[in-house]
């Protein structure tokens, strides 16, 4: 059984990867959705509820977990390792390796959380493959919000005018890639691919659900996927299906995850 | 002493308004850094969130508590008041009783978090006083994460376009006076002011604190103030100075909240 958790909904989309590729998985997702964000905290909170996260998912006897949350993964996943003894994927490796795999032109652009980009992960993942590529990173800390409160149009003049500000520098270092460094960001990829059109953009929750499905032997299960969110279960259930294009159903469970 | 407590650094506006008032008082401040915002989390949370709030202030020996955070204010005050033997001020009141002063065509408009406008504390608190009073409500979800990253500016366009979209219902409804139901949006006042001329604005925060100036005997500290916060202390100390106007000094510590 696979654990996924993220700080809030933003994992999802990394679970709708899961599923077109492992559909017989047993999955159980953890959304942080009484304390989101994560990427406006610092490392020691990042670490500190991350860790309550891990306790949280192996009390459910997972056997694996990914880190489907951009900041989580980098700021937070070598001491998880470290500390706990079950294989744990982020998706800061898989995103670099993806990203290294597309540029033509040797320039990435990387967008994330506050923390994710202080953290520098991106970048020494992508170095550490190809030490010629050049790299750009801005953080974007009004997308989560923006996501969260449902400024998710194509169209949306706010959240276009957010993504010009935060995009400019990208745009001008001529990069052909983008590492979408959170989780959240893929839902408002149109509105990014206005402002940098033809761009390839990289959905790190999907690129390390691939790379989970390359190094794990299929477990056969049943298909079967629970929810636990730390706050109200109710609009968790309506809001999920915006980031999972599918009904959540009735698995969707409250955990108090202070405890854990 | 007088604890004072808000989900991050709004409550800070309050703490100005107090020194300003009663500059000899004692003050604990604490702010929930680790798990702002409360305004998008559901009543329970709310709730358990304050409760460990009001437990830790009381821990540093407070005798009156004021809670300088418009969602808390809202939806876990009678609770908070019913379970804990000490003197609980909130914002709603001292803003209802400001706005019903104010008005002169009797249509008052109300901003606040999404659990804010949803508990219809300040609708009902105007009405108990003035039930002629006509009132429009809107929550405005994004305009404590555009205060807390910095998009400030009164000519920054993109909390212009995001405060004309918010508050087109309550232009149309012709309010001349509107409640800042939220800490937080005092900084963004002037914003506010160009898409609505004219319009007397109440800031709850100050009103809270005028009305416990009127309500508690002065008790003679040092005015000293020390400030607590869930996460880190630095980021704390140098945001503060925006919603202080004053620097915070090295009174700034860190508390484990969830231990409450």
């Amino acid at each position: 059984m696979i654990g996924v958790f993220d700080s809030g909904m933003g994992g999802l989309t990394a679970i709708k990867q899961i599923v077109k590729m492992m559909p017989q998985e047993d999955i159980i997702y953890f959304g942080d959705t009484g304390r989101v964000p994560y990427g406006t905290r610092s490392k020691d909170t990042i670490i500190k509820y991350s860790r309550q996260d891990v306790r949280f998912l192996l009390s459910k006897g997972v056997d694996a977990i990914l880190i489907a949350c951009g900041t989580v993964s980098a700021n937070a996943i070598d001491i998880l390792r470290s500390e706990f003894n079950v294989p744990i994927f982020g998706v800061v490796e898989a995103a670099a390796e993806k990203a290294c795999e597309l540029t033509g032109n040797g320039k990435v652009g990387i967008i994330g959380t506050n923390a994710t980009v202080k953290s520098g992960a991106y970048v020494k993942h992508i170095n550490a493959i190809r030490p010629d590529i050049e790299t750009v990173s801005t953080p974007c800390p009004l997308f989560v919000p923006l996501v969260e409160n449902g400024f998710t149009d194509a169209e949306d003049e706010i959240t276009r005018l957010c993504a010009k500000r935060y995009l400019e520098d990208i745009k001008s270092f001529g990069a052909d890639t983008l590492i979408l460094g959170c989780t959240h960001y893929p839902i408002i990829a149109p509105v990014i691919s206005k402002v940098l059109p033809g761009v390839d953009l990289v959905n790190t929750g999907a690129e390390a659900a691939k790379k989970l499905f390359e190094s794990i032997s299929p477990r056969g299960g049943s298909g079967r996927i629970e929810y636990y969110v730390s706050d109200d279960v109710d609009s968790f259930k309506s809001a999920a299906s915006t980031f999972l294009e599918m009904p959540v159903g009735d698995n969707v469970f409250k955990v108090d995850i202070e405890k854990y």
